[in-house]
């Protein structure tokens, strides 16, 4: 399996109650699926996976698996607090018939990770788990970030295939895609910086954009390889705004309000996310429009 | 319930196989029984809660109240990723004995706590635990501040009877301190700052330090009370070395390194946290010595 | 000269075109001289420095030594960017009746600062400077925290007399209080950590808040040093939000509003010091108001 | 003027004794003038503008523009910390023969600094410089981060014609770059993210790295105007430890030792900046050798 292209980190729907909504997941899937999409991860951090059950997580992604049918690759996120129910769920995501992992260093006590720990931890998990590893940086919700020289020495292992760096921190993936081995990739984590992680030898990225976005995203990265720059630039200035608020600036329920906008389903989150008020609502609405994107979009 | 005094955070000790070793417990716990304590937080972070299965912690906590007896207060950490988790184990500690459990503010979604959110996830606990709540705030570990102004609005609830607050940021706890109800207590969360948080209004501390010098820390508070600031002073100068080798310097790692060294049962961790090589546990054997407290302590 | 009892670090009254309002300087000195304090500071961060020329900052001082006659330490800040210009101000300082000098770690190459490098400029301005010299320690202002390992190395230096923190880090202090060398003084940074500060063994503060309530800071040492602790928690306790606003809250625009309001001269900041609204000056009165010690103070 | 291509950001030689290297100055621009570098920025943070005299910094301008002769536009820093020295710097780099000003934001009361404060620093200093205003956002330096929000702001004026920005945050450089007015121009501020600060839309780069590489930074950008992203990246990725040795890694020390290494003066720094060690010295020289573009500069 080889990271490539744009794969959409999938919330996780849930009826006002707080149960999951099976049937509007499979609405959405059937739209993502007839976009150029090319991955989906389950499980992420846009699916809510903290405030999933671990049955619940295994389900989702079984339920996902049933409806790609082995279109497009799946990856589940697994990370647990400990190394075992870790370990565990690799498992259960490889029962539910995922391609890969998304796993998170730990960071609990984060100011004992050192290289050693971090390499022994993630070489268990790819020594263990029956599908590849992905590793996963993601500092704004860590609070730990996964350095180019952490990756060096956890790399190595050849079940360990790729880094979703959520970082932004431009001139680490830089270096990660510099030193990266044969076979292990670098994807981007978020649409504010798609263009300039694939000028630095991105493969491609998983992108919260790209579950409202997938055309868009998927236009850049062409124009981008056909060395249409000035193009490519243009969709990524014009989503800047968009992307920030499904992201950083209101979180999943910034994303599912765009959900809710553009006719997928989107709905109301887990606690402790908060719901969005009706000005923010009405904010996220406004950027959608002002990306000019949509009218393009096959849902719309 | 009242917390007042000093309360040991006491470490999981754990076989070499990871195992816990629950003979070891006992000994231990038979020391701590013997000394000045005045109550033991069990499954904390010195407990290595991540690390523990949602039984284990459970476990951990019957085992321990079947020694106390009702002797001492017992708190059990129940931070789980999900807030039903963690209610469902405020439930497992109120069967287990415990007399309130200690619970973290999410943390994964940091930057969308909003006081709204905060408000209503532990309102929620508070509501469902049958055991009183004390906040946690753990910001070196979680990444995320429960400020003085989250707790004003957090605390109204009458189930919430205290905070322990290991953030080290002085004014932060005197502001808590001014600003606390009636009936809500303020814990200091770290031997570094015992004496200038008890100078500010605390009403005890739950220390890691305590673990191994119960009879200086208490010793340290009695002198406070007293009105000998002087001589409280030569005790918390004496003891900030060791301190910050057995939390931030070397973590628990360190903290069981020194419970070997002084005859109670330290034993290793579980991963992720890393052993401690053969120097730095020289320089832990070393601060202890320093201290010029052990000779008095009760297990030499 | 001794580090010892409460300064006031007067800020630099300005006429509202930016010059100098030397009689309103005398007249707020008038008023100081007849309070409780024991030590000025001129041309320190209240002062506004950065705002101030070389012959401003030296005649700042004179003016006040002129007036002080002796009866009180004066301490000049003098950092500027370079080393030179600084030794020269250090001269200028003394000419002008400075009794010691408070001068900043470099912080522009924060990076490169070493040990080493701190060791060298520090000793240089020691060797150069006709009077003492004061560490200044000023995290929030220069983005660089001279930590209690850097002043054991610099303050071997027998003309270098103590350290003004500001940091607010107590473990930090603590350390820097039992470290310190016979004849070194650690002295509070502000306000907000006065009694913790003396509780693990500061000699004194330079506070902003003194500028306004003499006093009860005053007060609140004797307590301290009585043994009074609970009486000294409570004036601590009820200048806290006071001393927000006019520190990190408002900055130097509330501390000149809360002069205004007390009768002494505060008047306008020079750029790019913001003005204050007058929402934020009637809550900066309000809070004047609440600490009900001002009735006691003298210029009421 | 307009801010395009390749500047370099020329450091001050001294001489042992502290006193500035003039002749070596001359060699030094001999050389960059032969080069394709299209500017250069005097007395900037490379520069060592803190540790030179007011009058030195006019001084170098005036020897640097005498031997450009207008070849090619030259920028001079001209920070103070007080708004009025830096207003009388701007007249004197004017004097000096600079084509546009660089200037910082006022960063020493960081807590207080708003948008109106800033628009109202830069659109005086704008108003009283007789020549262009560029904005210099340095984060690592300054503790203080200019956002987009407040270049927005700013930037209206038209004597602001551009920023440098080297804070890494390619999110915000790429909202720099859509959101800039007509005429204002966003330069990259390190060679660690030169391709892909080109790629979200920059204008050039002012790089330390220019200084050194001035045939492989301008080969780099001349590959991207063509589309030929993955030859520039090839460059980009090679030059990507070098680039760090020399700023953040070793800072100016780093760079000097290059400069030494390849027959230019780089020299000893003005304290507080460190001395290079041997050790060091010797990574800074096996860095420029694996970055295999130095034979085909011109002076080699």
């Amino acid at each position: 399996m080889e990271l490539k292209g744009i794969y959409a980190p999938i919330p996780t729907p849930f009826y006002p109650d707080g149960a999951i909504a099976w049937e509007a997941l499979d609405r959405n899937l059937e739209k993502w699926l007839s976009s150029p999409l090319q991955g989906l991860v389950v499980g992420g951090s846009n699916g809510e996976f903290p405030s999933l059950s671990f049955a619940e997580r295994a389900e989702l992604t079984a339920r996902v698996t049933s409806r790609t049918k082995g279109k497009l690759p799946v990856v589940m996120g697994v990370h647990c607090p400990s190394l075992s129910e870790t370990l565990e769920l690799c498992r259960a995501a490889s029962d539910a018939g995922a391609d890969a992992v998304l796993a998170l260093p730990p960071h609990y006590y984060k100011g004992q990770n050192t290289v050693e720990t971090l390499r022994t931890y993630f070489w268990k998990l790819a020594d263990g788990s029956p599908v590849p590893v992905v590793l996963y940086n993601m500092p704004a919700n860590t609070g730990f970030n996964l350095t180019a020289e952490h990756v060096r020495e956890i790399s190595t292992h050849p079940a360990i295939i790729g880094i979703k760096d959520t970082s932004g921190d431009i001139v680490q993936i830089s270096r990660l895609c510099f030193e990266a081995r044969e076979g292990f990739s670098v994807f981007v984590g978020s649409g504010g910086f798609f263009l300039p992680g694939l000028a630095v030898g991105c493969t491609g990225g998983t992108l919260a954009l790209a579950n409202l976005l997938p055309e868009a995203c998927s236009r850049l990265m062409s124009l981008f390889l056909e060395g249409r720059i000035d193009e490519a630039r243009k969709i990524q200035h014009r989503v800047l705004r968009l992307n920030h608020a499904v992201t950083k600036g209101y979180g999943i329920p910034g994303l599912k309000a765009a959900l809710d906008a553009i006719g997928l389903y989107g709905g109301p989150c887990r606690l402790p996310l908060p719901e969005l008020g009706p000005k923010n609502r009405q904010e996220v609405i406004q950027l959608l429009e002002e990306t000019n994107l949509l009218e393009k979009e096959v849902w719309r």
